[in-house]
């Protein structure tokens, strides 16, 4: 039998488990119907809204804090491919009945720690209940000085393509939970790859290189060539990457060599959430110089070509190589 | 067997459907991960979130037209409280897996009708398939002159609260609707009340009015008693109104003289998406000019009293009105 006491109506859950999320001045405590949000002076806003639901974006028994923090940080990378400083964000929650206060509190916790390893706060939101699975939809704020915003339409034929981070290990992580792949990798290896699929960093300390450095940018979210893709399309411009260059985990680099369809996971898997950008050659050196200052490393995996049209992926043999799809579609 | 031909992938249904929404330079098309959007200078941003989900807050048959108009309404009217004038706004869209191309027609030219009417555009979002029922959430951004923003907490001992339009049409409409109250409106009177709770109508027109001259005001979502308690929470004052001057429509009017229950739903149902303010009696005159400038009506209901608490709710006889619950619970 339910225990009423523990399952609050939504004044009391926002009171006792959002509000201590929200201590900028902006939020009113989140006592009012709206946020009074002054922007910083001379800054354009970048607004993301990402949502992603049980079953489709997540498993429904992950634990509320990897959940939450998730929510949140493929807002979080938007943010950092677009160059921009995270500001604040806002929460939307459908719950499905059957939450739990020690749910719930988890669900908070998460956020908590996240809200203070990227230096961010919660602003508003809306807390209903669902018609059946927990939906989480988060509009993340950031802010760039005005005009600089890094967009997916500005790249150059000649430009280098970067990726940071190692390519691949959420969508391995993702297929040795569903059991779809042959070997597992040694040592710690499978934990690594199942954190990075629960557990997405964004890239935030890259945001500023980015945006000095950067012709066009996006955060892998849905698969390296599928995403490059979009750059391409928006740019009018086509790219060969060597697949040999993609930088690899060695949990990865164990399961690719077990197991070659992983690679097609690899290049077109989801969830990575690194950074794609295209950087002129004349700012490359300097790319390189601001990531390793940030801390985050970035892999030269190809450039930018001439002619519009799929990126074109060649083995170290300089043969392409055909993937039976090139992106992740989580819709 | 589904046409797979009218029913597009995101991408497809992002540029088919969502993209002639966004005509916002900000928005770039819809194709980049975020918006790039210059505030207004000198300006606050009004920052509101409300999700709205299929059996919660809405019929899932309902037309899609209606569903995604009052999906974006309960945001205008919560700007429309605040005293700000709407910008833009950001959709999030989780779509059950049967929805089709007509549906999905209907839906965005709703939207697109009320972005005329408002005067807004849509700056971004995201589109996911809903673990089962439709889920809408928006973001909606308006803009005061910095620090105008009208709060809560601001109700002070004298001041006079006024109520715009009519009160409790969409609670009736609702229990119309669900069969659960006796006795039927003449001529189009039940029609009124059902299109009062299908199509809230956000009162923007009295935004300016609102941020000149209430001390406190918000949109009366959940009921009127209900949300008149948070103002005196936020203010630490109690209140006294006299039901008798709430002001009802005909058809509300007949239906509580019916079946006396539906005073409580007039007083403490949900959805009517009216402003309640409360405004200092040097700006009575004032207010009520602007208001009737900008063709909403605004009716005294009572005032703000010295004491914290519930409001009081007194008949033409002066004696206290118990209501059985203050407010509707969405939650």
């Amino acid at each position: 039998m339910a225990d009423e006491t523990a399952r609050p109506g939504e004044f009391d859950l926002i009171a006792r488990y959002l509000r201590p999320l929200a201590d900028d001045p902006a939020a009113l405590n989140l006592t009012d119907d709206a946020a009074a949000f002054t922007p910083p002076p001379g800054a354009d806003l970048v607004l993301t809204k990402d949502m992603v639901a049980a079953g489709i974006h997540f498993f429904p028994n992950d634990a509320a804090a990897s959940i939450s923090r998730k929510a949140l940080r493929v807002n979080l990378s938007d943010l950092a491919a677009k160059g921009a400083r995270p500001v604040g964000y806002l929460l939307g929650l459908a719950l499905p009945a059957d939450w739990t206060a020690d749910w719930m509190a988890d669900f908070a916790a998460g956020l908590a720690e996240d809200q203070r390893a990227y230096g961010i706060t919660l602003l508003g939101g809306d807390t209903v209940k669902a018609p059946s699975g927990l939906t989480l939809s988060i509009t993340a704020i950031g802010a760039v000085p005005s005009g600089t915003m890094v967009r997916r339409g500005g790249a150059r034929v000649g430009d280098v393509l970067f990726v940071s981070g190692t390519i691949g290990d959420a969508a391995l992580g993702l297929r040795l939970r569903l059991g779809t792949i042959d070997g597992t990798p040694a040592g710690e290896g499978a934990g690594h790859l199942l954190d990075r699929y629960l557990h997405p960093q964004p890239r935030l300390a890259l945001a500023e290189a980015v945006r000095l450095h950067a012709s066009a940018a996006l955060d892998v979210s849905d698969g390296l060539v599928g995403d490059l893709g979009h750059i391409l399309k928006a740019s009018g411009v086509g790219a060969r990457i060597e697949a040999a260059r993609v930088p690899l985990s060695a949990a990865a680099r164990a399961l690719v060599e077990a197991d070659p369809s992983a690679l097609g996971s690899v290049l077109s898997g989801g969830d990575d959430y690194e950074i794609l950008a295209s950087v002129p050659r004349d700012h490359v050196a300097a790319y390189q110089l601001a990531a390793a200052a940030a801390g985050v490393p970035v892999t030269p995996i190809g450039e930018i070509i001439a002619g519009a049209g799929p990126a074109l992926v060649v083995g170290s043999d300089g043969a392409p190589i055909r993937l039976e799809r090139a992106s992740h579609d989580h819709f």
